[in-house]
């Protein structure tokens, strides 16, 4: 079986898409001020991606060390069902969202860009990192993205799901009538 | 004809310029501060080119799927006379702003960079994708510019317009006096 | 005389250095909150090259379009001298502000980045372009700088003019003590 | 010795990394809004490098010539000992750090962009420029980070480090349980 063939049957079983938050919804670049508030910039074609994951059936949610309200904001605003912020024991973040999902680690995709996102990375059907992730993280990678973390990493990574499982055309087609 | 003959030819037929907000005007990053505010940059290049546009006599709007007061703001200082903002059908809202601007699909132009952007750009004489639309919209256009959304993509589409109908030179030479 | 050496001459002449802001000092994009706030982002480079630039006893100012106290902060906090806002038409800002300043227009260097620039800069003794302007002013300036606006092309011009007289070296000496 | 030896030999003595902010933990980007307040984006791996240098045992701190709450904020929240603000003279900045750290300067090492950094990089055991830096300050530094400020160069700083003590290895061994 080839690389891709072996990439592709992982991605096909994928039920729930996790992912970290700064560094691969983000470009990583943390915006504070000088009061407590703490800005992030999202991608708008992620969004979509995550929108279009949803309409596909798949579910999807965040794992992230730090906490934030503008995170909570973004995931309510594209209906993502899981966050779990504030883990700095993101192994333990990672199995209680399994239970309460539903869901084997066989049907999951995580994307990380750091160390800390390597022992769930381990764990995953799927472990996805961005383009400008470390390279430890890289390298346990089934998969690396072109796109760099907030520049349409996200939205690569769905797009790869939705093709495996056969749905993306149906998806587009809608927009094509 | 050549190519080139035919884009010129439909940017001569160019009354109205229309396009999506997020990816266009923007570079695509949505940034979500922790209370309920939304800040989004606009490029100076992009607004001197609509500002010329008007000058020329065209018309020029934005439609857009999200809603923010921050788009409402860009638009009025620019003197942007159409804006059609939380359309999640983007269809029914070009076809309305149309009647209220008087103007044919034959006479309008009209730039995308995601998926819900192509029933629009099936349908507008000019359909024009930024550099880094998705690979789909690009499909769809008849010219995707060099630029970047946010990065002068709609300057770019500005002078191609304004070229073909031979205006462009007059409004330099303004500046060149 | 040679292209380098002739701009050499005109450099070694300035004694006033004026730019646009959006553009120049600022990479051209405008963050528009949903409030009337505005932010810009300004290079700390360019700063720290302003502040050298007063050392050697030029002067330095801003004439540009738009009117915010941004660009106000800005100057004030480089103790820039010349500050010109909301000049739809900018040159009688730049004949005002010669006079205000004492400086004959063979003592000016100007740095801009699109059509509204050119007037002054077939003016100015030393008409500089950013990277990144448009193709009109580029082709008017005497010199194109290899950095972008807001990423270090006023320093870029800052330094040529004070090699050009001779003061560069001195003012870096003082930090190799 | 080679090159590469010299810096490992240097790298393996540092018990104290000191950086300058602007440029180096920041793209050098200065945020201005028309109030008084001023916006600095961090850079995640940055954050992660600085976690994982206080946890093998070393210090860190920030010079700085400017003085805002940002910085402050972003110094206690990654547990960074020494913060040292609004210096204009960064070299008594940097001596009376240095005794309050009971660290010798041949313990230490400066990460800086820009001329006000030297005195102080030729003072230091390990002085390092990032790969945006003026020209000036690269040609004083033992080493030129690949990465730009605020773009990572302070972790790859933090790798070189920990990679010459021999900590490197366990630190990521943690993560690849």
């Amino acid at each position: 079986m080839s690389e891709l063939e072996s990439l592709e049957r992982r991605a096909s079983r994928i039920k729930l898409l996790l992912m970290d938050c700064d560094g691969v919804l983000t470009d990583g670049r943390l915006w504070l001020t000088e009061d407590s508030d703490e800005q992030k910039s999202f991608n708008t074609h992620d969004g979509l991606g995550i929108t279009l994951l949803h309409r596909a059936g798949l579910k999807s949610g965040i794992i992230t060390a730090r906490s934030s309200k503008t995170v909570a904001r973004r995931a309510k605003e594209l209906g993502m069902e899981f966050l779990r912020q504030g883990n700095s024991d993101k192994i333990a973040a990672f199995e209680q969202l399994l239970k309460q999902a539903g869901v084997e680690e066989s049907e999951v995709a995580f994307v990380g860009d750091d160390l800390p996102d390597i022992p769930i990375m381990q764990r995953a059907e799927l472990a996805v990192a961005v383009a400008d992730a470390v390279a430890e993280t890289r390298s346990v990678a089934h998969y690396v993205t072109r796109a760099k973390g907030g520049q349409g990493a996200v939205r690569e990574v769905i797009e790869l799901i939705l093709k495996s499982q056969g749905r993306w055309r149906d998806l587009v087609a809608d927009y094509l009538k």
